[in-house]
């Protein structure tokens, strides 16, 4: 906070005082606890389902609805896998029910199921590290057990073993894949699913996850010292490819239009739950900031964006579709970040912007402090998943950091329901997204998007 | 305490020493932990099912490898339901999954579903006043939410829900049941099954539980103002009649063979999970209980019987089968409790016993006061859920009652599940049961056990 010269991006007065009262007026207001409520009443949204289309549908009307200047599709393109049914075992010593759920991509296993020995690894090292001889023919069991933070680091650890771990399994010969559940809570029975990294369909094999409960069973079986044998009985896979889109709803900006603030979240949502924390609220809270400043009296200088994306939780197919689009403009890209890390209030804000941008984002700072929001001038912002790929071609953006301590308990499972959000921290969510979008939208200067910028900040770290 | 007669019944003082040293030792024994992870092994012990009889086969194996003298079994016969798969749905006013769990008993829907409006109530009382019209051919929707307490005692709100619910919605021309779980966890999404009190087969209608969160959606959508309608479409019935076993261990008195001390738990358990709260524990610390006796240098007085029932879920069919072949010998039985409340810490002892054993019981509560237990002097003992049975027919019981204030977030669940059992909290558990069954064993007298005994002790109320 030195000295403004010429060159330095700053936030009105007029701006800060009217974002101040955003963010009060967005603490007491309940439009993104409503929104989510209504999203979920869509049911579990997953890429290519029936249910997909109509959240898309939901998406075009609540933009509508809300009064947004302009309503718009982006079609994306990806492969549809569906999951028709799921069921597990052990087989040997003892015989038991293991519940499990199929991962995203994962094949089917033959008729009748897969029958095989299994592999124990604690993780993914000791994977990498196995001999293939010791894997061939066999299920490898990945049994890491992941714990609660408030920043969720652990999923930095257990998301690989979802994502990789089975690519790995399958190129050293094995049959299939188990891995302890990617989730923290460690007596629920509802594992959690989510996308393998199976990109070559011809390299595949099945693979699922079981509950920390059932994953326990499994250590107890292998404690007896006898060949563990699990029964895989997996109905999924893809059919073929699906066509569905990014949702767009704008506030138009009165001095540029064409130059916006980008915020969002997906749309999509893993099938066991309903996508309330995953991504109904990331969604919500977009939305319900764009209609608040909607609100104002005047229109602001910029464009609000907001960007409801198609099929995030497949591998970022709307995000990658959107900056494959849009690369193009990025200067005009004023800043952006996405919400898809539930609905816990948000607690850190950080930042990738040009060095003349700096007092700005101090000045966006010093709005979201009184919310309970500390400032990290030291890590870089890297504009959430979808919008991960925008920050990526050099769009400037923030990381807004939520409290991620239960997210893990419910995300991707089917305890992902409305319940699991507090209508207050939804609101603290909505004041942030709002006051940020606002300042940024109304700042003299910019934030430093260009083609290339941000490369080396180290936010796909 | 006031100054013992000849008609007093006492624990010499050798005894209470002995008492002291069995429990000391079972605070720091691992034998019931031991043994209820062996038992969850077996998986879920539906009467009935293949794994009910492993379940008998293992009971039979396990009281002789711990050594107690006599093992044996006494037939039980009962209908056998069987749960083949249950999938329901909201249809409108939005489409929506509805994750649900059959009840015990429950028929079946008709191919392809029931599809009918739900009628919601807020508990019983509005459902027993409702008059016929307002619900014919409707499904009834019972929408009581079940709090948290050490003592449970919701469950006497929620029970009669599930149980005789149904019976009062069928005579009112329901076309099916459903109910908010009887269950305390409000996020989680493995709804508590149980039995329905459905006697007569002939009057009967498909019924279910759905989990909290369910209801909270059904909830939503009754605020819509529109019908909702809701699809059932359960596979599930009775198929015939099944003959089970009570499994029973003894520890042979040495003095009075045929005078017992009846201990125990029940050996089935609902499909969901693995019985390991309900009621693997219970057996396990009576087992263990027994184990700890077994063990020191003499035999008791009087016989350690334990009691490992069957189908205690679909109706207390063990327990009332040992009390039909039993209430002759009442009086021989000296004093009994099951365990079956989970595998919290006792802390409350109650007595029904003859006036003249009070002091006997104090002295047990003596005993057990420094782990924990406090003796409530003017509540009946019940004897437990099959051990009621005995009770009935006049044998003087204690109440033992543990903690449950996280039973009903698990019990009847697919999370009943091994992690929810603390093994400490398992040691205090067999260290009450063995110090309380071996100075029994030893009293010099009895405890008031005659037909027709404590008949109005309040125990059942
Ligand atoms: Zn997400
Ligand atoms: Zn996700
Ligand atoms: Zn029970
Ligand atoms: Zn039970």
């Amino acid at each position: 906070s030195g000295v403004a010269c010429a060159a330095d991006t700053t936030i009105p007065s007029a701006a800060v005082k009217t974002a101040e009262q955003l963010r009060d007026k967005a603490m007491h207001d309940d439009t993104g606890y409503r929104i989510v409520t209504s999203l979920t009443e869509i049911g579990p949204r997953l890429a290519g389902s029936p249910a997909d289309q109509r959240g898309v549908d939901w998406a075009v009307a609540e933009f509508k609805a809300l009064g947004f200047d302009k309503v718009y599709t982006e079609p994306v393109t990806y492969p549809k896998w569906v999951r028709r049914s799921e069921h597990g075992a052990i087989v040997s010593p003892f015989p038991q029910r293991l519940v499990l759920t199929a991962l995203g991509y994962s094949p089917g296993t033959p008729k009748g199921g897969l029958t095989a020995q299994i592999v124990r690894f604690e993780g993914l090292d000791a994977l990498k590290a196995a001999n293939p001889a010791a894997i061939k023919g066999k299920i490898v069991f990945v049994d890491y057990r992941m714990h609660r933070y408030k920043d969720g680091h652990d999923y930095g650890v257990g998301s690989p073993i979802r994502v990789e771990g089975p690519v790995i399994a399958q190129a050293k010969g094995a049959a299939g894949y188990l891995l302890r559940t990617v989730g923290t809570d460690p007596h629920s029975r509802t594992p959690n699913t989510g996308v393998t990294g199976f990109r070559d369909q011809t390299k595949t094999i099945p693979a699922a996850a079981v509950s920390n409960p059932d994953a326990d069973q499994l250590e107890r079986a292998l404690a007896t010292g006898k060949p563990v044998t699990v029964r895989l009985d997996l109905d999924c896979g893809i059919e073929g490819q699906y066509t569905g889109a990014n949702v767009i709803g704008e506030i138009t900006g009165a001095k540029h239009p064409d130059q916006v603030v980008a915020i969002g979240g997906h749309l999509d949502s893993w099938d066991p739950g309903t996508g309330a924390i995953d991504d109904g609220a990331g969604v919500a809270i977009a939305m319900a900031a764009g209609k608040l400043i909607h609100d104002l009296p005047q229109r602001p200088d910029r464009t609000i964006r907001v960007i409801a994306f198609a099929n995030e939780e497949m591998g970022l197919w709307g995000g990658r579709a959107y900056a494959e689009k849009h690369a193009g403009d990025v200067r005009k890209f004023q800043l952006g970040t996405e919400s898809d890390f539930g609905a816990g209030q948000v607690w850190r804000m950080s930042a990738s912007v040009k060095p003349e941008a700096r007092g700005a984002i101090e000045q966006i700072a010093k709005v979201l402090s009184p919310i309970g929001v500390a400032y990290d001038a030291k890590r870089p912002g890297g504009g959430g998943s979808d919008l991960s790929q925008m920050h990526g071609k050099g769009m400037a953006a923030l990381s807004l950091t939520q409290d991620g301590t239960n997210y893990f308990d419910w995300h991707h499972t089917a305890a992902d329901t409305l319940d699991k959000i507090d209508p207050k921290d939804m609101a603290q969510n909505v004041a942030v997204y709002a006051a940020f979008s606002y300042m940024a939208a109304q700042a003299d200067g910019d934030f430093g998007s260009a083609p290339g910028a941000f490369a080396n900040d180290g936010a796909g770290d």
